[in-house]
């Protein structure tokens, strides 16, 4: 069976992800996402209502016209997880395929979610919900069948879809770390990919985010220890404390709002995106938070709620907040500009549970929050987290444990594949024999 | 009753630590340390052989020469802990002044095999044994009163030594971390801090080694986590794995021989240091290793343990040796060359729990370090380890607790002040009031 | 004859300069600058507007309340040169005091167009113009003299001035570099430093915003002879070419000029700031432009300019615009963003004849100027630049010169002292005694 | 005619360059070069002694075992100029070959003395000399012709060769800087390879040490105008100076003899590398030097030289030693460490006309070199020097003037292609189709 892949997108970027598998004449496509950095960059651009060749252009999403070239019917369009990158294009180009949109249950809420919102185009593919550890049949040959093997990140009900073929198993290893101790959800399914190894691997798709990157990517239970040492740390303090991390971060959004209790204090969630995130993982059932913690979107009943805590004491609540990033429209830019009705005093602490993601945009907006904040007296606290991907040594036990034949580094572009081509190349694979260094828009012919 | 400070070495630089507190008649110093970089950027040196005054010349030692100046008797010569930027000039300086040495058992044994190993000088200076929460008076006036608080460092029974004076306490803030779950003994000890401070305290002189890093350094528990997960997570790898860290951190090597045992592994301590530091723990009841854990030092037995490694399976082991910088002579660097019988193999792993010190030399050795091992095809996982100093909550911590006076910024140069004075100035104090930026060699009068 | 010196600005950063001297009865400060970060943080802040208090309080520029600590009479203030750091807090304070404005002829003039653009208070202090080279007797005493020292800096018509006292000179020394072959003016008089030095200096206030950099900061012949390297490597080229740099920056943009024609282009100048500082160094005789180099700041004749390029032929101009930082609303960032009728193709050039400021924001936004100028098929030349202030060889150079009794950094904060301290505790000075590392607000009693 | 080219070495790294080149039945080899970093880590290992399949195992030479699959006989091996990355392994490998080493009259001389310096093998191919210009037929098939185009590098008659074959020119463009400004010898010759351009370019092999740098490389005219202005700025000092650079960089030793003249002293060459390549080019006629001017390389003469030196005064010589990177046994490592007659006063200055290079041991070392001359009171002044490679620009005009069907990033690891790669893919280029991102190594046929 002819085995083929085309390397969309996310080859030279993180961001934008899309990658096509067809074996036979059965295509599925694995991910559909949006790379924001390329939309904020241009000053009041509206993606919603925006026309996809015009994001083409600007690099906001895959170019998906190399589809043409394939010869074949895609049988499933498969986002991996529900993070903007993989899920984020799904409203501007599912709708050219004639297939149904397959997913975990939580990834399904969302791209549900980034569907209602789209202005511009009619999205109409079924949404098929599939757990980790189910399969499917792809297409009428009765030869492929798609896997979704659980794994661990900074969202949860994340899975890698592995394609089986005659040719043996394509497994797609977008995006994971190799959690043990995950705070939610079960650990990363190590079993099942060593057994899918010992059945044979045709080729692996490894997310390279972390490739240069040394040694163990820590469990987010590492993360959780640090942040229950900080904010055990201030228990005794009795003014206000913010905290905000990443809102699709469920694990850690949890482990705030079990450390808040802790320490005495009644959390609240408040932004649009906390509410959404968090409002769906509980609606969903993956997290259950105590009945009163609130989580309020519109600025409207967030404004209300901050006067709420302004009447009752700062002291008694852990606002859980937006803005880790120091997004100039997020709820603790705002705060930190004093636009909202929540004051901050000299003590105060502010718990950032997020790196800085390392792009000089992002690093200027965030160095700007954090003396704006500073200015008013907040006390920071930075750095609580962990990454959600595989560091070196993670790459090297996946290696280890499916031994495939092709190997192909993705979510990256060059500079970051480096990494990974020197730890492919000393597990013996080569550049341009079985280790496919590429680029978006490149089709790789596995087998003829 | 007046009150001088001499702010003899370590207030130019991170190493040779020396402080004398006059109070009235009465002398106490803080700490005789070594600033070990400076010798060994000399080729050759022994300082075991070396005079003193030489050794000023170097900048290695403090130069107590301005203790000329101070009128009173030295009554006690108190180090903090036992790392040598505090105790290492104690054979070279000690004999000097007719005092006893006043530590807990702990260091006070790393002291002793200090001044044994010392071949130039004879020091007889007494050697008393105080415990964290003990007190003892100091001189004859019976107005001055020392006190040991315990306090939580990368190395056990550490405290912070109190002058009790009519004029108020001066608090000797070197070294620590705010650690409420450290792995070995007590909490730091914030309620005794908190008394002192509302009993009032004159001058808080404080470690500014991670003054410009911001948040908080967070618990040995948290490197602990980490450390766990990074070994629970190569448990099924069956062969070899080597552990390196700062000799003197007891709570590591505990971990280290914990998490050994867990995964099935018998841990064995080797080095010079290793012996010396864990020996002396466990002979002192800090630590209770199990019974067949091996400490060995002396390059024979070394050799002797590694054949008996490399014949009964490096699956069975797990080394836990010397060489965290990569320093020439140590355990690991030996390894790294094949100097050794233990024989690294492809996917071998190298833990680090250290971070490598950021200095030009150290991180050039380090590199080499991890690069002759990576030829050898070892796997290397890095950095896991918090720092044994405050981050600027934890001095924004002690501030608040002991509400000082004066305050004296230590441990650093004036570029390692600078996030110091930043928040001191935001809680109140002034440079050239009662905010002191110092340097090695002045004498602060505090109350004439 | 008491000497005392008020360190008001520009000693915790770098930005509102000021600093009086105290001879006998007569006070004598130096610069009155504008910290302009601290303003550009908050949205929609109008200075022109707003109270000096306000300001204040926002840490925009010097708190000069401690004036009424100083017993004396203001006699001058005494820009030292034309940038904002130094010159942007008149228009807020100098009404307060009854004594003119003495200046060089470019500084007077600046200062004029400052005092000019004030909406919140008038003021009528006097201008006085000085030369280099040139004195004034300070007060009623005779004994007291104000002198200018030619220097070179990254502006036209800079000085340091000298205060002549019978207990010694003072000399202020903001801001310089060491430039013995500058393109514009006379090298720095440092014949006449060294006579002044012979004669005896009482104190010496010094620039140390280099002080953390080693060697010595190079001529601006030496920028002049790589910006020549980078515009004939691309006189071939037939296309756009676009350069901005530092509009202040004189002698910057006269090379701009005179290499845009040696490479057959005719050189506009475009912008605001361009328009000022050009227009008024040419008004007064400091540079000679070819007469038909337009200069244009109202957004009009910019964009009719743009569109006579256009119409003309990119490959005949050089337009030598503002927005080196990528500042967002300056000319070029606003080409970047496609909003003038310049439209860049691919494989234009821009050259940015200056460095980066190493601050978050200021990276972010030139990242992004940048991004959006290669998007549009932009050549990026960055870099081409030497600063205008002294590092660790220059200050070196100065001491030896001058000889000074006391040393006062300043100009930066503790962090940048550093560098500083340790040069000058090497040359025999020592914090505390005659080396004075001092924060804003400070008094310095020299002679009692 | 079929063209194939092996991508030997040089490929994953800076260092051991060597690429074939087979048009038809003639084969000719670019470079054989020497990883050094890669000998330096172990101790005690002479390279003059060792097998090369013991080397080649080191990764210290090119893995030449590929040429066997190579079908046609090795015309020439082409070393492009001195440097040993170029020529090193020349002594270990080139005997395998039955073919002559052609090479510009410079390199020849340096090869030969490489080959007399090899204690292992005996080197007897034939040393062929041919200068910039010229060309020279290669084979039999009169149908391939090998060319040498003048380029400017860090070291004096460096070429770019080209094979001219019936398919087109394969353009070998390792390693070069525009320089239309050099200090010896001719500029770049871009009207040749813009006439090669316009006759067709098959393939072009494109050195990418600096790719990831933006902008222009300046002249060595800026360097040297650097060089000036710090050399003038001590010209009254009558103490030591002390001048290091890259003894192959006859350009740069040059500039620093005229200057010493200019400033009234002695340059005198110290160590056995300057005597080895000054004395070379002065022998060859590259270089005149003053008569007076002494080189000294045996450790005697060079302490004879210094002990004169302290004899007659440091304020009249300027030595100009190895060293410039910290390197151990260099001379300029030896004077910071009081190993020989010269004695360095308080005051003396030490200029390194040299970058440090960015690699860990490097670094440390040089640190250390620094630290131990400001120890005995040196004022340093570095990296003054500009890159022998082209930035960004330099790629992007030599793109535009050859026009190359296929492009070939070399000279470094994947990291280090990236910049390219995203350039040449800006330019129309496309990775997997005529942009080829290799690993040594590989063969990439061009032409079937």
């Amino acid at each position: 069976m002819e085995i083929e892949i085309a390397t969309i997108g996310g080859y030279e970027e993180v961001g934008r992800q899309m990658t096509a598998v067809r074996a036979g004449n059965d295509v599925v496509i694995f991910d559909m996402g949006l790379n924001l950095s390329k939309v904020l960059i241009h000053d009041n651009v509206e993606t919603e209502k925006m026309h996809s060749l015009d994001l083409i252009d600007m690099g906001a999403i895959p170019d998906d016209r190399i589809m043409s070239e394939i010869e074949g019917d895609v049988q499933a369009i498969v986002p991996t997880h529900g993070h903007l990158d993989h899920i984020g294009a799904i409203s501007k180009l599912a709708h050219r395929y004639n297939a149904p949109i397959v997913a975990t249950p939580f990834t399904n809420a969302l791209v549900k979610q980034q569907i209602e919102g789209e202005q511009k185009f009619g999205v109409e593919n079924d949404l098929v919900e599939m757990e980790a550890g189910e399969t499917m049949s792809i297409g009428d040959s009765g030869q492929v069948e798609l896997e979704f093997v659980n794994v661990t990140h900074s969202i949860i009900d994340a899975i890698n879809p592995v394609l089986h073929t005659p040719e043996g198993a394509i497994v797609y290893g977008l995006d994971k770390r190799m959690d043990h101790t995950p705070v939610i959800g079960d650990p990363i399914d190590m079993k099942r990919f060593r057994e899918i190894g010992r059945e044979g691997v045709l080729c692996y798709i490894e997310d390279c985010t972390n490739a240069n990157k040394k040694g163990r990517n820590p469990s987010e239970a590492t993360a959780r220890r640090h942040l229950k040492d900080v904010m055990y740390s201030i228990e005794d303090y009795d003014g206000g404390i913010v905290a905000t991390t990443f809102s699709s971060h469920i694990a850690r959004v949890k482990s705030l709002v079990e450390f808040a209790k802790d320490i005495g204090r009644q959390p609240v969630l408040l932004g649009r995106s906390m509410e959404k995130y968090s409002g769906t993982a509980e609606r969903l059932g993956f997290v259950d938070f105590p009945d009163d913690v609130g989580m309020f979107g519109h600025r409207k009943s967030v404004d209300r709620t901050f006067k709420r805590v302004m009447n009752e004491g700062k002291g008694d609540y852990l606002p859980i907040v937006t803005g880790h990033q120091g997004e100039p429209r997020a709820m603790l830019t705002r705060m930190a500009r004093g636009e909202t009705p929540y004051e901050l005093d000299d003590g105060d602490k502010v718990i950032f549970s997020a790196r800085v993601i390392p792009e000089p945009t992002n690093e200027g907006q965030r160095y700007q929050a954090e003396q704006l904040l500073g200015m008013q007296g907040a006390r920071i606290y930075d750095d609580i987290h962990v990454s959600g991907h595989l560091n070196q040594e993670g790459h090297y036990a996946m290696l280890q444990a499916l031994q495939p034949q092709h190997v192909i580094p993705a979510h990256q572009d060059m500079s970051g594949f480096s990494g990974y081509v020197n730890l492919a190349e000393n597990q013996g694979y080569k550049v341009g024999r079985d280790l496919h260094v590429t680029r978006n828009g490149n089709l790789i012919q596995l087998v003829e």
